[in-house]
């Protein structure tokens, strides 16, 4: 099945969508996505401020004041920040009032601290001052029963700053994805225990719950299942009933021991949706939906795995975790070296970035091929996309690269 | 003092280094970061592993074989993956392999299985492979010895992918900075709290911690500090002695009440080291060393404290967390209105990113100054930078925009 319809269907079959809400306090929120509108059920500010340090009058009484021919007033009290003023302004009054505090009754004004000069109770003002003048008018910044987030949102620092703003220190937010990642394999062995003759040590079970990670979900390491139906069997039931999401790694080729999709398959329904991508790496990917989980087995090759992972599976995460918003994180480089497609496969090579003498950004691919399986992982920058109907592309050529992390290059 | 002599008079009397490193298990050390060079003990592959299905032969044994004149071996056994072969390759014979398993003792190359018949126990061979073909070398991936991770580097997916494959499952990284957030005012009410007349709810805790978090700090939310110089004292002093800097905002201005920064500098030496920048905004920013711990005392307006924390506490902490590399997030856009610098100040001014008709990116100012404290956080996409010496920015020039959140436009 070719890439493209396969993601299609892929993403057609499971219909990601965010899994419910929850409701979590805010200082824990960073990260996550708002489920609902946010609607204020509150003025901001709650009152009128002022915006300066000085003395809050009645605009009337300023009228006509000028540098040399000041209009006094009777000094009768002040306001300070936090508190409310029980005083009322009257005719010919001022109060002293600092940046922040509220606007006493019968003000409508302030006179800023340096067109003015205080004499005993008598303050002598020196610039007059319109209706409003210095003055932050409640509801003028947030008014009740405005939608303040949508729903959808990202919660960064600003978005948990104006949620603090009208009062909430709880939020609703989308409930955070399980994702269950398991690895299988005669040959794999968990990192941290012995390595018999013949073993290799697990790559994918930790790279992909990283991968999960950074993708929004929340990883479940199940590690190394051991090399039987049975276990397998076992395992996958217990992920499908504790997690929303099933990746599996191993097992996918077509050996004799490569029973994965034929266990998936007996899981439920609808079962395995794809078996096989014409894509290069990860040709032998299969995709089922057990319900209405997704279950991901993904080539046991680690860079093949990751690539998969990245193409297939973090959008479906991210359909899952219900963000909107989102930094599409590519960069345009020049090749280095002509590119040939694998026939028919539209073909997927991960490149290192660097810079040339004249600071153009440059992709250099990676040789994956039999060797360097792991160290692939370490120098890879990021992918490029050769169509299935290209057969290369030049040296030279302008790509865009899908950067794998970031980095200052 | 300007902008950037504060900047680095901050960074050089600071002098942020990484706290000291700890031990955690892989599984948990995603966006951590190495605290030394990672090298292997083993060899990747730690065998020599066919890379294709097929049989194991001596090339030497296969030579002249052709299409019309194959080359006939015995065949003396299999090899699975998983398993390491006891048995020894003689001349003349040839063993089963699959893609993975090891190669075993006397074989020295593989044939593929498409270019063999099987005839009972005896294989016919219809082209000829040259030594190691379809073999990948134990050691040809990593070398015992390798460095295959730096110290400073960022453990993403991939990076975790490695020190799994050379079997470490737990590893050392730098401890995360830990940071105390503090909020001071008199008319500041925690969210959550009923708000009394002439009180507003806290926001820069809240944001704050976020962004603490969101740069690779652990936040300490400490809320808002009753507005006396007792409970303020206090606070810091608790603050010091279990965290590795603090942040408050609010109380820095000129006002009466506000004695922050004299409580802080009665902390310790060297105490105040910044005592007001010309930027705009963030002017009352002040700055303290406590022994080798840095208070930052923000101004008090949302947005200011945000923007002041992006310019200055955010490379502090990621100096003190130990990253190396980092992906400067900028954009470039046009421009929208002309905009006027501070007199002799560095003026940062806060954008809205949108593209007009012909896919442009544009930058917006959002229009701060008494009203919309709030809202702007809300809507701020990143902010640009206006040099103190430069008089204004005309509509239409492109700017370089420091982005303040991942959206795609």
């Amino acid at each position: 099945m070719p890439f493209d319809l396969a993601k299609k269907l892929i993403i057609d079959t499971i219909d990601p969508k965010p899994l419910g809400e929850e409701q979590i306090p805010l200082i824990d929120a960073t990260n996550r996505i708002i489920s609902k509108d946010v609607i204020s059920n509150m003025d901001i500010p709650p009152f009128s401020r002022s915006t300066v340090d000085g003395y809050a009058v009645k605009a009337e009484d300023t009228y006509g004041a000028e540098e040399n021919k000041p209009v006094n007033l009777n000094i009768t009290g002040e306001v300070s920040v936090g508190e409310y003023p029980e005083l009322e302004l009257k005719k010919g009054e001022t109060v002293e009032i600092v940046t922040g505090a509220p606007i006493p009754k019968g003000a409508n004004a302030v006179v800023m601290v340096e067109n003015t000069q205080k004499k005993e109770n008598t303050l002598l003002i020196y610039r007059a001052v319109t209706q409003e003048e210095n003055v932050m008018k409640r509801g003028t910044d947030i008014k009740r029963g405005d939608t303040v987030l949508n729903a959808g949102q990202f919660l960064g620092a600003s978005e948990i700053g104006v949620l603090a703003a009208i009062g909430m220190n709880y939020i609703k937010v989308q409930r955070t994805p399980i994702v269950a990642v398991i690895s299988t394999g005669a040959e794999i062995t968990e990192p941290g225990k012995k390595l018999t003759p013949g073993k290799i040590y697990d790559i994918n079970a930790y790279s992909l719950s990283a991968a999960v990670l950074k993708s929004g979900g929340k990883p479940v390491y199940m590690g190394v299942i051991p090399d039987n139906e049975i276990a397998l069997n076992k395992a996958l039931k217990q992920a499908l009933d504790s997690s929303d999401m099933i990746i599996t790694s191993g097992g996918v080729s077509v050996g004799p021991r490569d029973y994965t999709p034929k266990i998936v398959n007996s899981l439920g329904k609808p079962g395995v949706i794809i078996s096989g991508i014409a894509v290069k790496p990860g040709k032998p990917t299969t995709v089922a939906l057990i319900g209405k989980k997704p279950v991901f087995s993904l080539p046991g090759h680690p860079t093949s795995a990751l690539l998969i992972f990245y193409l297939l599976v973090k959008p479906i995460i991210e359909s899952l975790v219900g963000e909107k918003v989102l930094l599409e994180n590519t960069v345009k480089a020049n090749l280095t070296t002509r590119l040939f497609s694998a026939k028919g496969r539209k073909t997927f090579v991960t490149v290192k970035l660097s810079r040339d003498k004249n600071q153009r950004l440059i992709a250099d691919p990676i040789q994956t091929g039999a060797s360097g399986a792991i160290t692939t992982l370490s120098k890879a920058d990021g992918f490029i996309e050769i169509p299935a109907n290209q057969q290369f592309i030049d040296s030279n050529e302008i790509v865009k690269v899908t950067l794998l992390r970031s980095k200052k290059i």
